[in-house]
């Protein structure tokens, strides 16, 4: 593709040679002459000098010291975001490995399956289960009957879906990633042992929802656990029963959620946090890495901590510990000043 | 089926219509006209005026200020407990749909499999294996040579069991749990290369164990790593090699246990914790969410905190942290009192 | 096996009876009579006396008062490393029952797959693959298109792995592994919703890496995530995408280490350690368990707590911590002692 082309396409100014041609794309530091990249944080304006890409996407703004001839530019508004359409462009098509139902899958009866769904080998389908236009369900997938998948969904190799689940349209599940295991729930007799409380409920997934690989998103007791739409989950995620995790609100990889917890909107979760079960947090929350969640969060904001507090006072409460050696040379020099003062009075 | 039939069911007492027909169970706060719920919990109390639920189950002391003509009442002596019947009740019979052996999967040489077990599609069983009368082993699992498995077990979808472990009956393994991956045992040479130490052991689980989904139970590296009977994990739980978890042992989501600890009978632990390598937990533990326990314990009691200690250990300490700006000020106070002192006797 | 031949194969002196027959390997607690076990730490000494094994691998300069005639000792300098060797000896092969392709596998076009590899039942090989000499794909796997695996690799059943991926040889993957799913990349729009920053890089696992089961291990955004040489990870890790692991670095079970961090060679990381995005971590770096790594680490050494420090801050701020008390009890002290003058003075 000529730089010209790219240039029309990300609606930026090229300023270079337009029939330069440019065949992938690739980071500042490893491109090559007819590779494309982008300098998006001014850090990076340094490889400005080094590269040996044969274009580069800037801000309008972008400015240099000594022009390189053999550097096309295309100034846009937002670099980064172009640089994301200008992979798309170059992307091989891969739909038509991935079309048709193989003959070494299995379809369970009164199946409800669109025409240009792509179902792989070794895939087990139940009896009863939807399936929408232009979805693709990967090898070694198992979807339990009467499941409903929606359209555009991609459903990546070695997945599993218990009985009973819905998902809308656009979902994407990466692999391992089980969406309605049972629920956690054990009563426990005198005896100590303890009798399984069977898990009746599903898990509905809405549109435009991300799980990312090994996640475990359990089935809820009675009702359903909920994943709004737009929802983006990293990897090895733990979603208890009956939880629901509002719209946009993203989770960082190995977070888990305990059961009936009700997570607000565009909130965003650091890695490894832990929330226990029946608490509320509202929308607009932001909880740091490894932040123990115990209460319920009311006010939007930035927790951190072992137990989550307001960024703040966690800060604060390093500082005092930071403090604890200074007051006790403190407290030393009072006692001397008492004790001189004494021996004085005594003398 | 009529109110009057649930309440001898559950060996209740029926305040209401008889022939009020009940079709299924949910939440209180979503039940309809033909559905049955439960009020255990005093808190639920209020939902009594508001539900549309056609039947209630209660505890034999429930008592209200206006009764209602449109809600059958079922009174027993544990209301989640009967709720609990009731929810199998209702449950549809699927074991039709999971029976026989599929054509579509793969048995060994010299298996010994009971003439009721299900094998479903694409699940591949090695060599030598026993299956025990009632166990169902659903899609895309693969069972390694010279398992044995007991009787009325549940291997759910795409679960792996490596080669030799043994399990009780009763087990219920969900899926993408792994049983009997090899232990990490690593032997460092003097150039920091590696060399893998054989793990030759296997994993023993024990009768009436559930395991949740995307488990690693590792193998023992000599000898076994043991669940034993009545165990209860949840998802994404990793037990190290020659782990043995007693009796009645409940574990919460994401926690791990390193190589060679010994866990005692009916210890609950919570979710995200991790105990290292070696140690021992005695009977009746209970440790906290997101704890890290480096030293054994020797009593019963509850263990919380970043670094595990008793309870009530971590709390003084958190009232500790608080009074030093308390102490701050008095430091300041004494200061100021001796230096005024100092400044008379000067003058 | 004769005692005498086992003592020659590992190049040590046998005090005891050649002609003993030895069939199995044990821990020294439960070997039986025809079962050889080891003695390496001082601690197990005590087991010399009561131990049923007819051979014991011991130091050269292990010594004992009262010599048992039951028990063959073979002397040799490292125990240990000799019991690694003699379990080896006497592990069945399996190498005949894990050989050819399985018919019910499926292989895609234009793939170069090595004359012995073994390929079991329900894999799916993508189109475009190499596979090397002698290795083995176990059950239900899944190889999207153009992988590269290198030879004398060991892919145990259920793993995935995403398109493009490229190994080395002697790599072992455990199940339920996931080898390039998407880095975790969403741009935020101002309405709060997300845009899928597409992921288009591989992973590299070079020579001689072991990764544990239910792993994920993100493809780069661009470029590459590269696992090197030697390095050993446990079960239930994630590595986000372009993170770079060096050399012979050893992790343990459920570390999470956040996207575009470069850890060094030989470090070793603590389970349930997190480690966030774009961070440095020099080599010889060892962090504890369950430590949170914020900040890039230029000095070897040991790091632990919440928040990863070098390991003597954190213990001299537990110690700050406990002196509060002391602290508070001095201060009232001088409060009396300056109360009692002032009613002095007072008086």
């Amino acid at each position: 593709m000529k730089a010209i082309e790219i240039a029309m396409i990300v609606k930026g100014i090229l300023d270079g040679n337009p029939d330069d041609e440019i065949i992938s794309v690739a980071k500042i530091e490893f491109a090559e002459k007819n590779q494309i990249s982008f300098i998006s944080n001014p850090l990076y304006e340094k490889f400005y000098y080094t590269t040996k890409a044969g274009a580069l996407l800037v801000s309008n703004d972008f400015t240099v010291k000594d022009k390189r001839s053999d550097v096309n530019l295309i100034k846009v508004k937002d670099p980064y975001l172009a640089f994301l359409n200008v992979i798309e462009l170059f992307e091989e098509n891969d739909d038509l490995a991935f079309s048709g139902i193989s003959d070494n899958s299995v379809i369970g009866n009164n199946c409800d399956i669109s025409e240009d769904v792509y179902i792989s080998d070794f895939v087990k389908i139940g009896q009863g289960c939807k399936i929408g236009s232009g979805t693709k369900i990967h090898a070694n997938s198992t979807i339990e009957p009467f499941v409903e998948i929606g359209s555009d969904c991609i459903i990546y190799p070695n997945v599993v879906i218990y009985k009973g689940c819905k998902f809308g349209n656009n979902v994407i599940i990466h692999s391992h990633t089980v969406i309605g295991s049972d629920g956690f729930g054990q009563l426990r007799h005198d005896d100590g042992s303890f009798q399984k409380i069977p898990q009746k409920g599903i898990v509905v997934i809405e549109d435009d929802v991300e799980i990312g690989s090994n996640c475990s998103i359990d089935r809820a007791t009675i009702g359903e656990t909920r994943i709004c739409k737009g929802v983006k989950l990293d990897n090895q995620i733990q979603i208890g029963h009956n939880v629901i995790i509002g719209e946009n609100t993203v989770i960082v990889a190995q977070v888990g959620v305990a059961g009936s917890t009700k997570i607000g909107k565009r909130c965003m979760i650091g890695g490894q946090s832990g929330i226990v079960g029946h608490l509320e947090i509202c929308d607009d929350v932001i909880i740091g890495a490894s932040v123990g969640v115990s209460k319920s969060i009311t006010k939007p904001g930035l927790y951190t901590g072992y137990r989550a507090k307001p960024s703040k006072e966690n800060l604060t409460q390093e500082v005092y510990i930071k403090k604890i050696p200074e007051l006790e040379e403190k407290i030393k020099i009072l006692q001397k000043k008492l004790d001189k003062k004494e021996n004085k009075l005594i003398k």
